[in-house]
């Protein structure tokens, strides 16, 4: 299978991790911005870095934007040249078209002329931690259903020693685990007679309420 | 046990988001911000919000910091005040102090004053919609280990109808399949004859590289 | 029938314009600008006249904008707020909105997001002011097709005293006359017996080419 | 004849326009701006695009604008420049000299310092734009006389199928038809026997208001 | 004979300078200004003092503009609000206007519209001050004819205890002696026996060389 | 006499003036400013001009400044720079130094650091137009004394006629006539019997409230 | 005795911490700044806070400033300012006034102006710094001559348990020791057999070189 | 001895000071600054001057910033370049790292990320004019312990022609005379038969209290 091609229009703080995420993972990812700076850092990061401002058409033709097939347009703070370089990403014919969005407005126009994808990058961020937080021991999640989640979540002190037959979680909390984390080795099997070690992380899914609880496992 | 008590200060986009899904979680939530209006605004929506620079010590003095048990700061663009205001939360004696950071020396000088938990929003969002957009069927990803992950994955077209058992992912793929999500139900327990439909999402844990591959199943 | 209700939110030079020759018609209008001042002298001129930031929604709520059969939308300079208050009017089931355009781009995603109208004051006064100055002798003209036009004509001095026999402007130059201007007074039916004067203005309809002939009539 | 000379100062939108239409039109334009972007886009255009400060005596004389037979003055907001520009047109003998002005006092300012024409355009869209929208069934008109125009008609679905004579408009509204127009077809003589069909647009003379009834015609 | 009536538009140096003075001469002076500071400081100085923006007319109708007999207009380093000003002021029907330029443009345009009288400070004075540079012994100066002056000058050293007879300056330089000024004593007289004494400060009439050449008498 | 060397040190239009001038009287004069375009214009105009910042000691002493006689600084609104560049002057040894000033403030400052004479251009040319507006026929004046002058004054109508000897305009006024103007001659010894013609000028000298009765005469 | 009465004209860093200072050592000290804030804060320290513009004759005036012994003004970054506030307290005849000072320029300005003692804190301090950082050994210094100096030297490691008698500093240095400082008491007349301890600090005095070679005492 | 190597980073008022004190006291001293003008000035004192940007850290790296034995930041108003300089130079491994800070705040975070010194030079040198000027006879002072202080005073008046027995200050003041300085020499063991002239100058030890005693002697 032909690998995707990514172009990233902004070298934002956002549009530089995903740039650099792309390319550490083996794309080839071509970026766009109208700071000589950052386009100078990013040229020796990524494959192809452009100096250009994107919200002029006949600069995105020149640089071939057709031919990509995710364009990622993440142009910071300017509301007005993240509209323009979206529509006319999309009146070049890319296939997918992901735009970063400063609030819901912003997120509704873009999405009214075109764009595949809308993202609220600091908003987004912001749940998860507060999540996080919340549940100190919750170290991150999968959302499968409202209030129903995969967590990987650290080992009480108290669970030290015991076995997942001691604790019967499902039965305590209604919680099943998937597997145990110690260190750098996944347990995708865990026996009922294996014992917890302080550190070791679990990989539960059940209610998120349920979840939470286990911090509080006191014997 | 005695809910957590926090403070935001700096109600920008992330620090709105931490607020907001706090307090949709059932936490009581204390915002802080220079700006009338974005107080105005929040006080609709959590238990305190109060007008105050928090880059002079005596406001957080005077608006009770040191009672909250976590104080998240998200002071914008400013890294001046947000070290200030990190430096003053833990000369009060707070426990757990989150700053959002703007960059790597923002983030070191942050840890250096005290700071608990060192957050870079959109870099980490960046990371994520990178995994994401590179395999349009993960949906979401706890990373375990470096390059081994349980991923939420959409089933490819073509194995609509076969079974587990039939697809032997493990073998194939390396791949172990934990829980199955259809709709908003969650199959903890898969049984080897249970057929996929299209639509369903598996809950795998497996190699990053393994797990991309499943995409590309073709009979 | 009742007669159709007018809100003109931006009071510019074109806002103005448009909320004033509506009054002048015997219309309702409601103005809506963020500026004190402008709202202040609009209040003299119109039916209602209220201070407001169109970009934010709940003041197109409170003001009721949904009951209006027309919303013209001349935000000056600003791209973005333009933007925004159209979706909003849209959102809120306005019937008919029309927005005016910085150019071509602007006017591309104000139609995408739902603008009913979109008008370019300038550039078509322009295009219209051009072809008054090409032709000197053409007041004023109503484009029925490309190239074809029913256009105001001053008769040349050379015709003066000529009937319209005489010129048989139809054979010459392939241009009709509807009607003949002399002062206030329109004749619609003119005789081929009737003399013209100096300063007379023809109406006559014909290919645009033709009619700019008929300035350099020579005998 | 020689073609007229044309010379545009000021490439702002409405300058643009005046000069592309004139260039289309067939005639050859000089145009003049400060901004070397956009005198470089200009030059893809117009048959001559100077770089130049036209508030610069010398600079007018070097170009020769003393030997073009319209100038037209469009400084964007500048109405010190605009008054500045005019003045030294005139100084250098140019014979019809218009100018696009702000406000009433800036065209006052203009009239006196010889300017032969001033242009107000988006005021004078502003007014085209409301009569158009109070009655929308006119597609556009010429003011012949206070309240008294040719307008360009669309047929109301109600008059669909019946005869200029069932009608008898000039009865009823006291409006007279000169022609009417199907697709790109103008008929200027139309027989008093021809059936109206929906998307017919009537070329009619008669008073404002008189006009405006034609869109309420019920049967 | 009736006063006349001074209002001075325009608090600058200048415009102080003048009221100030006439107030000292012992007229009626009304001062127009923005600042509401420069109005508080000159209601201790003049007869009325009164804040308002002179470039918007219905300001200059309600403080009576049209009742003064002459008006001066300096407002300082803005053209286009002095342009505005001067034109309102006549088109109000005042008698004498008198306006402050900054350049020969400026001045042009103010002429246009309809000023009576163009001034240029700085420059009149520099012309005023580089006269009495070079000629040091020449205090000052009222220019008949070009290149022929009324001067005042410093008798030279070597001329003290000398006639007038002596001196002959008539014969000498084409001189002629007016007046002799002796502290604050005027003779209108002179005698031609009168001794000169250090001091002394000569009246004379002639051509400009030729009383320079008084400072270097040598004998 | 070796001639003397002018330098005058800023642009503006008091120091422009000031240098324009010298240079027509045949002096040699160095202008030196910040602005490249105000040096390139003066180079046409003046001996030498140099681009410097006159406010860096070093700039005046490689320029030569200590071997001009006379040195004008008129620094336009920058107190600051003003202040400083006399002080260069007056350390570098220069003998004259004339400054502009903006007000009695600075002009103290300035003496107090040396400088030899201090000007302060509107406010002295607002004296001298108030004098002249405020007795329109006197066209200039020398003030000899507090309340003593000669003055250029015009003839008023009702004198035109008449001789000195039917005037008596000495016993009359208290107003003695030294000279009498007629176009461009001037007649320094006026007879008794000569009549005065319309639009003569009057060189009269006498106090300076008789000087304006003369405006007045009426038989 | 009187105590001195102070006036602090500024509340930058320099002029808080001269009020500061002068207050805890007992003196009624009046400050002055333009800045409401400042002077808030201040007036919780100091015997007066006034707020108002220093340049300002008359405010100077109504504070009594000419009432008080010593004024320091200390107007931070604002040369102009600065400049005028000195001449203004001069001219009030206060006996004593201290300015800070920019630069050398600045300072040649205000001792021209009266100035009765120019200060340039960051200058001086950085001399300061860098003796000290120069030889580390030395804490704290007088200059008496230049290259004498009184100096306040660490006791170098090598130098413990070793009597003054020992060392003849002055044999090996040219230094003499004037005291010796242990903790907290100082002895003024050390005898030759007293044992230095380490962190021991010598007050000595000699010629610069000298003192600095105590530091490399090696036996 | 190796002598040390400096490098001062940031050519403010307190930066320059300490590089060319520091140079004139014969050390190598290296200077970092932005501003092109104030590098080209600092390369004609100091040994290296190089233009960059501080707060990036491969810049420092670069010029070897490592090798420096002390660094002294010193970079003007802006707290955050300040803040990452400093954390730059101690990551680099620089062993003794001076800051300048602007407030006490500011002070605590660079103290927190590493600098070995933190120097408020506008409010030290305050505090040392304060004292300075409280005891206008104390010409300097070493601050010895709190409240005790070796000080250089002025002779006062009236102590002229008596000795150091008749004074008998440590009886009068509990003072105790050191060393007496007169003109360039400095007397470091004086006779209690030696007269006082004015002029002459005591260096004393004693408490702070009894010194300012010295001034009032009154026979």
């Amino acid at each position: 299978m032909k690998k995707k091609q990514f172009a990233v229009v902004g070298l934002g703080r956002f549009g530089s991790s995903v740039a650099y995420t792309l390319t550490n993972m083996g794309y080839d990812v071509l970026v766009v911005d109208k700071s000589e700076n950052k386009v100078q850092d990013a040229s020796k990061e990524v494959t192809h870095a452009i100096q250009a401002d994107a919200t002029v058409e006949k600069n995105l033709i020149s640089i071939g934007l057709r031919n990509f097939d995710v364009v990622i347009i993440s142009i910071g703070e300017n509301i007005q040249a993240s509209i323009m370089a979206t529509l006319i990403a999309k009146e070049l014919g890319v296939g997918y078209v992901v735009v970063k969005a400063q609030n819901k407005m912003h997120g509704k126009v873009l999405e009214r002329i075109g764009a595949d994808r809308v993202i609220y990058p600091e908003w987004d961020m912001g749940a998860r931690v507060a999540h996080n937080l919340a549940t100190t021991n919750i170290l991150d999640y999968i959302e499968l259903a409202p209030d129903y989640s995969i967590a990987e979540v650290t080992v009480p002190k108290k669970m030290a020693g015991k076995t997942l037959r001691d604790l019967d979680l499902r039965a305590r909390y209604g919680v099943t685990v998937l597997a145990v984390k110690r260190e750098d080795d996944v347990n995708i099997s865990p026996k009922p007679t294996d014992k917890f070690r302080e550190k070791d992380v679990l990989i539960v899914v059940g209610k998120h309420d349920n979840i939470n609880q286990i911090e509080e496992f006191t014997s």
